[in-house]
């Protein structure tokens, strides 16, 4: 949580505690679950995380799947029986600062997001994270819902003027719904692609092989509409060194971004960026100046370290 | 082209050797390549497509990947100094076909997509498939670019009314070009998600990953604006017995499918569909009843043959 909130992807920082809190009180949470490693070889493993939260058991599984592919080349760790782990990006950057390619998908508690031609939820916003290491500079870091939009950037839009962009979500008649409150309520948001005129067919397909990845290639239960079920993670690491046979990489890669950063902008104030640059920016930020938190969210995390009866770390100013 | 042209994927059938032939005319293409294996081991391998064009190192590396992942779980192999290969679905099938998840992506020879906030175009519409093994009937088969749509779909709506939907070209100053003939001429495509507002610097930071993975893994040179350049091809291949330790990943991915294709439609005359249905039932129709070809390809595959020196194949009708 740490790791997002310093790079200001606020949905998956300190917040997520309420959602967790939510989750532990209707008995959905195993806080005291043990990671457990189902069957393992050279290059795979099967974990069961026991049905706590997924932080820990996609640690160890990204982990192991890093330890494998610095042998072979190539390694993949799937995890079952686990739960929401936070930002997909924080694991994949955990082989990119080791010299490794990391590929992480998960599927989501929740149905939110209409497959293209339907009128009702069936995936979840299901993310993917891609991660490669530099010759210099922060890592090249993709993390994205494979939706137009996360369900958090709905319910930020709520907050604020409360009507949505008209790709982000439908009503049950495949019309936009702007409204912004409804829709968070309603959990209709969009393939990546928006719709059929935007090819939100490819949206739902990668949904739906990040679905695959993580709940079927591990043996989780695939969603059921509107009801929590087993999340599951896929974890793939890939080491550049050992399949090209040099040390190139990382300078190759250096190459690439340049080239993007430096190509022409449509707003000469506002350059070509790769992905990972907004968050590594704000991290720089964040660090030398801390990480804001609203009064409402430090209010609602001293009533939950109350409630679980440890001290409140954060002094109130 | 078969393979494409039985699914109606027209823009990756016959009609490529048109293109072919350009390349070959203009000395880019080595159509005497030897695919040789630069360097492998037990989960991995490089080969170098001697610069002819990509259908049989991608054939010979994903049979590979087969070989390796059915041993040890997960393989990866990675093709440099390669061309064009047709439908990325074609070698990911040839996994699903074995029992096993393929995964395949490619770079593409020359820039046709516009990063996000960007005025030139600077990746390839960088295709990205996935297939995946079924209990009973095809394969699950996500073959898509990574741009908004790829230069076919532009291509073909020259021919019909000429005008574009309003996401899928920009001109220089990033505003929607829907003018089909200049679009096709300028070469300026859209990221998956269309603009900001649409999340397309998902669909751009897509088209980078998968850059990396084709032509970075293997060490091949990366696109240098406006001209040709080498191709580089990323095989995956994963078995879902070996890591799941059980049989059931078929079984489990019917029920998933079946409970997509049920899900309720926006129009009870167009059910749910699920990446690869429609292809799958083209291929049906066509295997009835002929793949249609229309006069003017014919003629210009007898041209094709004419020159190359072999007889014509098909007869006139």
């Amino acid at each position: 949580m740490t790791w997002a909130d310093v790079r200001g992807i606020d949905s998956h920082g300190a917040g997520s505690l309420l959602h967790y809190e939510r989750l532990r009180a209707a008995g959905k949470l195993t806080l005291a679950a043990e990671t457990r490693v189902v069957r393992e070889d050279e290059a795979t493993a099967l974990l069961d995380g026991g049905g706590g939260l997924g932080h820990v058991p996609a640690e160890i599984a990204m982990g192991m799947a890093i330890e494998r592919a610095r042998e072979g080349g190539v390694a993949t760790v799937a995890v079952r029986n686990s739960g929401h782990f936070g930002a997909a990006g924080a694991y994949a950057s955990m082989a990119a600062q080791r010299g490794l390619i990391g590929v992480v998908t998960t599927n989501a508690a929740r149905p939110a997001v209409v497959p293209t031609g339907g009128a009702e939820a069936m995936l979840g916003t299901n993310p993917l994270a891609f991660a490669a290491p530099t010759g210099s500079g922060p890592p090249l870091l993709l993390d994205m819902s494979t939706s137009t939009v996360p369900v958090g950037r709905i319910a930020v839009s709520t907050r604020r003027a409360g009507r949505l962009p008209s790709g982000w979500a439908t009503d049950r008649r495949g019309r936009p719904d702007r409204n912004a409150r409804r829709a968070l309520a309603a959990r209709r948001l969009t393939p990546l692609g928006g719709d059929e005129e935007g090819s939100s067919h490819k949206g739902y397909g990668l949904a739906l092989m990040v679905e695959v990845l993580s709940t079927l290639l591990p043996g989780t239960a695939p969603p059921s509409s509107g009801e929590s079920h087993e999340i599951g993670h896929f974890m793939l690491a890939l080491d550049p060194a050992r399949i090209r046979g040099d040390d190139g990489f990382g300078a190759a890669l250096d190459r690439l971004l340049a080239r993007l950063r430096a190509s022409p902008a449509l707003d000469p104030a506002r350059p070509v960026l790769v992905a990972g640059d907004r968050e590594h920016a704000e991290a720089e930020r964040r660090r030398a100046s801390g990480v804001p938190l609203d009064r409402a969210l430090v209010e609602d995390l001293r009533g939950i370290a109350s409630r679980a009866g440890v001290d409140f770390p954060f002094a109130s100013r």
